[in-house]
């Protein structure tokens, strides 16, 4: 006797899982932002800025990948914010199954607004779709312009991208304006914010484009 | 009929390339040193500095992997160093079978240090065994002191521990001391150099080691 076993593809299982998000989100009027950029590029330190700076009637959590650690569930609920913490235990992106647990331990029916920090890699976590409403990519100038054609992926698929830590931009030799133009040129229709969470600048920007996503 | 077809995991296929371009390095007396880091840590940087500042009686060599493009290669010919440019189109990490192709576009015989320039990412790297003789992580000062506890693996296996772009140390709020106590727990036979290949302070430790491990 010959046994098959059909075996779903992991990223046919997870497009599955995306979907159902998906409705999810949709049913319970819930927007999902997907954030992917390298290792220390201040996708907390955004977070944390944002929860501070979100009028109260916007409700919103936090789904924090990272391959170990809980540090900075820590930070974003120190900032007042609700986290989930995930981790990976090394491996390199979250998957829908993952968001989709995780959503299980949030009290969905008050939520406006759902952050998923993505692991800290500007490769593998672009392939993933995890039901996100929107997906922003993050880059700190102090990375460098030739990110933007080197990862291309990630910017590709990008409904925003953030150029964040500009207070670091005379210091790296990052040139703003190149930045954008290449932004543009793989991907015309994401909106680009500049901004530093530390300093503050450009923040406005930021909170007014999940402003308008909300609002769709 | 029945075709069986026995499939060598890929790691495994990895495993054996790794193993026969370690037993050409030593046949050739050359060494290897295979570079790991996040995007924009400062690994072509570094290696610019380095063409420049190493002795000329030292030959060297960079295989250099990207997604996409073809700008390091070109940085390190500038420099004044022999590059062979890898692109992964995509892929997450360099294998051991793409370094013993690009190995065949280098001149072996008189060459003393051959380089690997990795692909900006701090999880996949890790993973792979380049037949290298020995492994460097490196670390922006940009990226924050969370880093290495949460992507412990890059650190466990480094043989030296680059904390790079010093001059920025403390517009970002990096606390070396406390950086270089987590690298010491996780992998205390980590060797650390603390460095700015953009202002140049540091870079003589890092010559140092080079020709430490050249004298091996």
């Amino acid at each position: 006797m010959v046994i098959v076993r059909v075996m779903k593809a992991v990223s046919e299982k997870n497009d599955e899982a995306a979907a159902a998000i998906r409705s999810l989100l949709t049913e319970k009027h819930i927007k999902s932002v997907n954030i992917i950029s390298s290792p220390g590029s201040g996708k907390t330190a955004l977070l944390e800025k944002t929860i501070k700076m979100l009028p109260s009637d916007i409700k919103c959590a936090v789904i924090v990948g990272d391959p170990f650690g809980t540090s900075d569930a820590e930070r974003i609920e120190v900032a007042g914010g609700t986290a989930v913490q995930l981790n990976t235990e090394g491996s390199c992106h979250l998957t829908a199954p993952m968001i989709a647990a995780a959503m299980g331990d949030i009290e969905l029916d008050e939520l406006n607004l759902l952050f998923i920090e993505n692991i800290g890699n500007l490769i593998c976590p672009a392939a993933w779709d995890l039901g996100e409403t929107a997906r922003v990519t993050l880059l700190s100038v102090a990375e460098g312009n030739d990110k933007v054609t080197k990862y291309r992926k990630a910017f590709y698929g990008a409904d925003a991208v953030v150029l964040s830590k500009v207070d670091l931009a005379d210091m790296s030799d990052f040139y703003m304006e190149r930045a954008k133009a290449d932004i543009a040129s793989l991907n015309p229709r994401a909106h680009i914010i500049e901004l530093s969470s530390k300093s503050g600048t450009g923040m406005e920007g930021w909170i007014s484009w999940l402003q308008g996503l909300l609002a769709t």
